[in-house]
């Protein structure tokens, strides 16, 4: 009864399949000649509805900070949340990869990069110009976002707007991006391509694959170094078709959808039973499979003694919760939960 | 009649005289090996009483680059003022010398940070830990501050306390160092060394040299590699005795205290002479070489047309407006500037 | 009928399987924390008779580039083979997992760094020294190596002997390293801890893995900053069983000599049966599982005609030709190669 | 009697009174926003015969690192002499400065990279391609050369033609380029622009300067970083008037070259002196400040007994010994070697 977190989970059966399968040739080309891999922009540019260049890694990190290494300089500022994953949980991975350049961190509002908070930064910031200043790159948004709400697509749109008003190109951290299509019933095309977005890292690890990221390049002008930074940041894989078999799979039949419908759906249905208990405040709209909420501390250490697995800090008495659902997440688990957050301070 | 910067002065006569006294040999053994350069350390130590290892350079932002390098892994978290030099005026130097560390912004209080302001940062970060995020390396401080003020003895000894029992290295941005001594009028040792700081960037450059600035190590632990960090960022001179002479005259007979005691006196002097008017409101305490205050558009423009040179900025009816002194500031452009502000408006 | 490498194979059937069964459990702790992955220290120490920090990732190049952080500053010189993958087909992973440093190419006899070799390197410096010269601090050595030739104990012991005594780290680039305990016959120790080697890339994936590799560290000095570098490099998978289970069935049963003793045996067939072709040289002693030699252009053109893969290159008539063999090659296709190389040139 | 290295002089006159003058405004803006600096474009301009991107910087290591840094991507090869100073004695700030590209080394021929030398170094390259390699991306040559040699125009123009033929671009390291015009008695231009160079390090420190060197761009597509990253060294003074006076200085009525052709001259005198010694055998053409040459040892120590100061290395008994004329030589001191060297093994 595990909610700690989407990456949990193992590998969703079609993906195993898929992995087996890509297996029976006994030899083919290594690093991406293969027939699987020369398929891949052309799957994804019929899901994007538009031209790809698909790069797959293996890991999220490595699928943002190559992304973020072919947008800024490294002389340049990437804006971004604060709590974004690019700048909290990964170890400096883009300072890294873009050899030194500044993630300037932003406000955001329920988890969301907006124009409002934007403006407020660079308002904020001091006189200095010229080439004392690291220059304006990049600004990088993940979808959906790592507080469990999702960007619709007039929110992209606008901040596509005003990135290019700024001179800047967009990003989309996507590791849960499934998540979001799948919550706001859109074609990906609007969230991204369509919207204006430059580059997105297009996640597929968390919600069913073994380890299968890509880094999917929708603006023609980019794109040039990045196989070279890939190669040189040792993201290569030799028998890269175990890579693109998990992406051909998970884009086949809408396996991705369903997988992260799934996802969201056992979220949702855990919101509502908890919605009713005056102890637990959520903290902001479940939109994806995450949930934030503050829980007594009684009631944490109640669920884990009833054996749930979920992650909280912050306040002693009243921390913080995180509650992540995922592709097998199992209903009578969440109902499970539901019923044990009931019981607290029953004395049931 | 220039307050733009303390940058926009020359040489005090007695650095010229020692650059020239240094070219008297016909030959002198290069990168340090000179009789002026292998006393520095001496010189300094006799200053700081302490021992030190000096390295000097020619630029500020080489001194905290290269002084940031030796306290940071790649994948290590700096604090230090949103607002600080390091963070907003260097171009991302920090981040390119210590391969990729990341500067965390902390606020301050009157251009300083506090033990406040600093656990307020750690405590407005995720729930992240271990190998993914930055690890905590060093906090970074400027004295005198960016915005004219300067850390007391116990402001710093605080702030060593705290870093030293989060396992943080301290460094100071000292590139307006001899305004902080001569403003408080205490021993150096007190606000460096003596305070528990591992590490400065000891600045001459602002205060009447051509171009010297020194890293000066007070952690005998460190150092090791500053050496080769310096010649491979290209800062080590060929003809060192040149920086060194200048150094040298700067730490003789009290030259560096009187030339920014005079700095000082004529930023006292001109805050004393606004300190009537209304329309002006001074934003930060005036305790070294710089006023920052928010002028009305209109004085603005008025002092320009009489020939004053200064920044202003934000609020377009009502900017910010930063004064600069220096050694070699002119009583008489003072006098002039705080007749030509009480003239606005009169008629006059 | 693919000679062309052995990274052309799929995976060996134990890799699959063990695949799938770490896929049964519904969740297991993330990044390493889960029970395969934490057993791979004490697996490991078993096979290398000695404590060991074991890091998987997924590609040889993280492997190498990883290792090579560790060991050298940015500032440092790394010494190894011209025709090392790590200097000539990573695409600078080294330098940029270091920062920066060198690595200062030597030659090789029998694709081997011989003490003669490296002495040669270092005599042919010139005069500078000091801080305007990259510090010595790492020799890089391939096991088995990239010409398909092995290091005996002895030959290790050396190079690890004038290594300690030049105060440089030994790494070990074990992408093939089965191939050569396999060859040699010996105690995987013998080629390495026991022979004094600090860390070694410890290779699958060439032998029967989907993608895992190790960073294996011998030396308990080291490793401090490795996690943190391989998040920040973006290999630490978050579903770190999978790449733990290849590596326990690798080296479980012995699967990992069982296999590269195939490959050897094939090579070796391979070699035996184009022995007595006058037109074929064969370049260097074949121990492993590689084949270099050169074949009239004509030959190479037939042998294409046929259906066989393999690389050529350098001169157009008498090109240099690279025969790989691997776990999963059929005999039958090595008899048909040697068949096809006797009718050349006889009408056959 | 110092020969140790033309970096053991201090200034020429004139430019010190330059430095003087720069002095007398009590303010000018900084950062390059003076009148002295900005004549400099057009001051190289008329040197050079063509428009030019000046960028004044302090040492030769920051001129070459920063030239370097614009014309290799990260993951770029950048061919050069292996003896060069750029390969050997700038601890690797080549490697820094560019994100960690590779220099690849290249023998050659009186101290000079030819043609033959450059297909030599690309023939032994191995099969690898594509993103497993390092990218071509320039040639950086020395003018003078580190051997005291020159390359005629002839030669810089073969060189640039199969620079351009490979798409490399051409990068001279100028630090005694004085010393090659001067030998020549050719136009600047001849060497540079109108051969096809793309970019130099002008130097003018070891020819009379206290500091000051330049990044000199002729082809106008480059340039555009180069600001952003010589901040981001460290290497943009504030007081740039007093790096912009010593150029101008040095460039103004032919002074560069009336320096430069006093040190030519001596080395000439020098070299003329020895020539009749059977046991002195100079290594290379002396065309410009430098002889290089083997002497036995007891020469050497007794010429060091005289109170000459010049480095020796390599063999025992007959090493190679360094010999460094400067604009400020004295020709007795030239005589007096040539006397003492005669005295040798003469009993005299």
């Amino acid at each position: 009864m595990n909610f700690a977190s989407d990456n949990v989970t193992g590998m969703a059966p079609e993906i195993l399949q898929a992995i087996a399968a890509a297996n029976e040739p006994a030899a083919a080309m290594p690093y991406g000649d293969d027939d699987i891999s020369r398929g891949l922009d052309a799957l994804f540019g019929g899901i994007f509805e538009a031209d790809c260049q698909v790069f797959p890694v293996a890991t999220g990190t490595a699928a943002n900070a190559l992304s973020l290494s072919i947008l800024s300089p490294p002389y340049g500022a990437i804006y971004g949340l604060a709590h974004s994953h690019t700048n909290e949980d990964e170890c400096g991975a883009p300072e890294f990869y873009t050899g030194g350049a500044k993630l300037v961190p932003i406000r955001g509002e329920n988890g969301k990069l907006t124009r409002a908070t934007f403006d407020a930064t660079l308002a904020d910031q001091g006189p200095a110009q010229g080439v004392h200043v690291v220059q304006p790159a990049a600004v990088s948004v993940t979808q959906a976002t790592e507080m469990g709400t999702v960007y619709a697509p007039d929110e992209m749109a606008e901040i596509c707007a005003f990135a290019r008003a700024n001179d800047l190109y967009v990003h989309v951290d996507g590791s849960r991006f499934a998540n979001a299509v799948a919550s706001l019933g859109c074609r990906p095309a609007e969230l991204t391509v369509g919207a204006g977005v430059d580059i997105m890292s297009f996640g597929a690890t968390k919600n069913g694959a073994l380890a299968a990221e890509a880094v999917v390049i929708f603006n023609p002008e980019l794109g040039e170094s990045l196989g070279f930074r890939r190669k040189r940041g040792g993201h290569l894989f030799s028998k890269m078709r175990f890579l693109s078999a998990q992406l051909e799979a998970y884009l086949t039949d809408g396996l991705w959808l369903k997988l992260a419908g799934h996802a969201n759906a056992m979220a949702e249905r855990l919101a509502d039973g908890l919605s009713d208990l005056d102890e637990v405040e959520v903290s902001f709209p479940v939109e994806a499979n995450m949930i934030f909420a503050r829980f007594p501390i009684g009631l944490v250490e109640q669920l884990y003694d009833v054996g749930f697995v979920f992650h909280h800090w912050g306040d002693p008495d009243w921390p913080t919760v995180r509650l992540v659902t995922a592709f097998n997440t199992d209903p009578d688990h969440v109902d499970r939960f539901i019923d044990a957050a009931h019981a607290h301070g029953t004395g049931a």
